[in-house]
């Protein structure tokens, strides 16, 4: 299909390196890692090859610190879940911040019903969180802090250096949301300062299905999936290893070629900003400035509905979204876009274009002549943009 | 590698087709199946497929009663953890068995920390379930049972119907672990009438890393993976659709061949079980002689230690297990050969041997011609033989 695909928030495509370990493990037919006998061992030594290659992403001190998980849902409910369970007797209140994916927000919904508290901070117009108001927030049952590394709606990157100081300083553990960062922008455990850190394959073209949990050593967590003794005890199951395989080759690539895609990314991304005045007006750019995902625009389109594009567009055979995937169906506004200030009428107009590393400047140019075509058929039918032209 | 494996209870190769169709899904470069444009809804498409192919594996009456999952041990842990959670108005009593797998055993004990209560019923020398003895253990508070379809080790079928009987005429939940029935021998959620029923795709020739939950529409249960609105907001995350795609081929062909299948590794069983006298002495056969897995033997060998057995036929070319590959590096004696009344010394000599669809009369006959060598080679160092022979 002749697609222009802009929407790497939602899905990645595989790389062709990955495509191709990915089935030379099909080919492999590996068996259990944790068989005793050669066809387990040969099985175990690819998955800890790949444990390598993932620790080395994100700078982990030992690799034993990488626990696989089956996607960043399961990573974040296992380390919000899995550090309130275990450490409840030191406390039941967590710190998170109002911009989090549904993971981290339900997640801590379902602690509530059993008896946790939450204190959640607000963000600036950029969603960015203050980190003095989660200092504030930390109180003497605090036991964790859980914010995201950069928000999937608006792509703002958080002050996630100076939160660590902070949990740090109060012997507050910090959980770190980083699925939509990891593999896309330099993640550097260490240099953050974190104790958990959610991450997952597809943002950075390996395969869904396989993903990452960061625990820092001696962190005290409970497995979320309690059985067998895989993963260090940490996570009971089998692992998928033709996806966990993929998983690591792609984070070999990620992490030579991020400079590289950063600048690839970067630039289509502000040529589609410094073009967009000449193809719509009336619109409002979401997220920070300079603080931000360098793959990711999100436009609030003023007097439209952002689904009515998402399906014209994609008529054009151009793929965006308008909120986060895992969010399809809601009819609620976006909590994210709220929180920066946005109104009802203007978040429900909102973009998001995520650009990826096989996008070229002829796809910007092919989005900005269908949404200006699209943008235009919408507003005449548009009642809002009747009332804002004539009132 | 030229390599007889008789341990497909551990790990099983993939089906020819489910490679075929795994690599066609690799090559798709599938989108978010929860995006609103065409290449989402393509992926949707591929989703919904698989489900069907595995409903119709179970005989659900409705696919949307299938949850796909990223292991059996997940969905062991979805359905204990999320039914005793969503259910604890009613009662927190838990009625199950002492044969279960590791994914059961430590989810109830992760639930009574949290004030549940367990009643663990006894199985006979053949290691199965008195339906008696479950009725007898449900008290006004109990809200599940759960009993497994097939055991892992001894190869024993449960009397799921009578139980189910039970349950449904005592308003209880019932849950099946049935990771190592379904696509194995048939396995009828309707027939047997049970709540929740837990399997995964590699038993029967898919790949590891997807599994499935049936939940019974209407049942009260919630997610273990909190967050987005997936898989009928009953599993957040996103989906591993290249395993879910060879799974669902595998499910077809797991249907289509089955009777063929188990004709196939009960010739090879049985042939096992009959030449086993002519090459080794003193040995005891686990589980039950009609009520079993048609592919499973497990055999306790007097005066030596299944460990070694393992890793001298690996020498042969040959793998075999000696315990769950889950329970590798315990160090403690299998629950279930103790249940079934073995004592410590002959668990400890325990061989699994389990049959897959690619295996032959000439692959026993290897088995039994190495396995006598073994055997001799470690009685003639055993301290035990020593003193059973001459005592």
């Amino acid at each position: 299909m002749n697609y222009t695909y802009l929407d790497h928030i939602s899905a990645n495509p595989l790389l062709a390196e990955v495509k191709e370990a990915m089935i030379a493990a099909i080919h492999k037919d590996f068996c259990n890692p944790s068989s005793q006998h050669t066809p387990g061992e040969q099985a175990a030594e690819a998955l800890e090859k790949a444990r390598t290659s993932v620790a080395d992403l994100i700078n982990a001190s030992d690799p034993k610190e990488v626990v696989f998980t089956s996607c960043g849902t399961e990573s974040v409910n296992h380390a919000i879940k899995g550090v309130a369970l275990a450490n409840a007797k030191k406390g039941k209140h967590i710190v998170t911040s109002n911009i989090e994916h549904n993971a981290v927000i339900r997640s801590l919904r379902r602690l509530k019903a059993m008896g946790y508290t939450v204190t959640s901070v607000s963000v600036d117009g950029f969603g960015r969180v203050k980190p003095e108001e989660v200092a504030d927030a930390i109180k003497d049952d605090t036991m964790l802090v859980s914010i995201m590394h950069s928000n999937n709606e608006v792509g703002t990157l958080q002050p996630v250096e100076e939160i660590a100081r902070i949990t740090k300083d109060r012997g507050v553990l910090f959980h770190c949301d980083a699925v939509d960062s990891v593999g896309v922008v330099p993640v550097d455990v260490q240099k953050i300062g974190v104790d958990l850190l959610s991450f997952a394959s597809n943002p950075f073209y390996g395969p869904t299905g396989v993903a990452g949990l960061y625990i820092r050593r001696g962190t005290h967590i409970f497995p979320l999936l309690d059985g067998g003794i895989q993963e260090n005890n940490k996570r009971a199951g089998t692992a998928n290893l033709v996806g966990i395989v993929g998983m690591g080759v792609a984070a070999e690539f990620a992490k030579k070629d991020m400079p590289r895609r950063i600048e690839h990314v970067k630039r289509l991304k502000e040529m589609l900003l410094r073009e967009l005045p000449h193809h719509i007006e009336e619109y409002l750019i979401n997220g920070h400035p300079q603080q931000c995902l360098p793959n990711l625009v999100s436009i609030s389109i003023k007097y439209i509905e952002g689904e009515s594009v998402v399906l014209m567009l994609d008529d054009e055979k151009i793929a965006v979204s308008t909120r986060s995937a895992c969010a399809t169906g809601s009819l609620r506004s976006s909590h994210v876009l709220q929180s920066i200030g946005r109104d009802y009428a203007d978040a429900q107009g909102t973009l998001i274009v995520t650009f990826g590393i096989e996008n070229s400047e002829e796809d910007v140019r092919r989005f900005l002549t269908a949404l200006k075509m699209v943008v235009e058929t919408l507003r005449k039918i548009s009642p809002l943009y009747k009332k804002a032209s004539t009132g």
